[in-house]
């Protein structure tokens, strides 16, 4: 998790097909900030809901607080997945369209699927 | 969310009934340190998913994380319950099976059911 | 599955602990035809989907039909896992209170917890 | 919900965008069979639920079986949503490919996007 992995900006497009590592892999690029900022709440809410804790608030209202934060952060997975939907897996299909070949977006569909099973548990 | 609110060490045990406001009233105090040390580590989870956006990681890695924080906080919410249950609402329980009045366990339950709502959604 | 295995009904109250295979067991009873109502109409529902899908209907419209069972089901879940509290958790709380023993009570939470943690997934 | 509504086959493509009544809106068609299978199994697993509260089963029990359902149902919609992001986003994306025009595609991912948040609630 260090910086500097990717560069997207002013790089040129690569010729390898779209993958984990392919700069076009971060379809939330444009909302980047926001999510930073949802996030940040988040991070917020859980120091809120430790603060309870060690307050002895009564556990039902540390659970709507529990509910609350889970709840921001389904709001961010769905955020992460339309973006990644419109882009990463947009971008596949439009590439197969062009080479005739459906094994990357066949790809791409099963790994998104896999992403929203682990969401819907 | 100021400190202080509840004093419950050393308070004498009060003689009103079983409330919101009652010391009884977190279940969950002799496991605070565990839920207060797996806040903190979900605190961690998410501020680490800032950093991958941050670092422009690939959307499903992210949301993989995401998933994982979900999860835990999914955890602390039923340890909370089960510790409410196992006190505040039994002992609600046990209070009205001396006074004969049901009227308290059946408020302390639906309390309960609803918070298992928000969290189910 | 076979009918006639309980017969709570004029039965003497046994004398042996509330458990899995105790009339007390069912909490739901008094509530019994509005539960058999609202499966029966989350069976149509279901059928209703099998339909769609025979029809070719369209995906998001099949995944809206298959979302509203999923509702209905989670519904009769809560309202079962409310009742349950009610009754069968709440007297095993008032037993465990005449009795001193905390055992009983302890496992009936416990149970009661693994069954959510099974509709919360 | 009366048959024949859709004729998918022996029909000519229509040259309309793909949309709601579009033949390939469903694109579930070559496992239809097993969908089929599924939610009848999944409606034998509602009546047997509904058999076992008028046998006044334990609640927890009846819990068990109604985790199971929707479990089944979950499954049901996953696999539905992966057909249809595999065939109809799919195919909207290689439309916009084709076109250059980004509002199907956008709308596609949107309507998908909602379902998801419906699946997940």
């Amino acid at each position: 998790m260090t910086t500097d992995v990717h560069e997207p900006s002013g790089a040129p497009e690569p010729v390898l097909p779209a993958g984990q590592d392919h700069p076009s892999g971060h379809g939330y690029g444009p909302r980047k900030d926001e999510y930073l900022k949802r996030l940040r709440r988040v991070e917020g809410q859980v120091r809120g809901i430790s603060r309870m804790v060690d307050e002895d608030q009564y556990c039902i209202d540390v659970l709507t607080q529990v509910a609350a934060a889970t709840k921001a952060l389904h709001a961010v997975s769905l955020g992460l997945l339309e973006d990644h939907l419109g882009h990463c897996v947009a971008e596949a299909a439009r590439e197969s369209g062009e080479t005739g070949d459906d094994a990357l977006v066949r790809a791409k569909v099963a790994e998104a699927t896999a992403a929203i099973a682990r969401l819907v548990r």
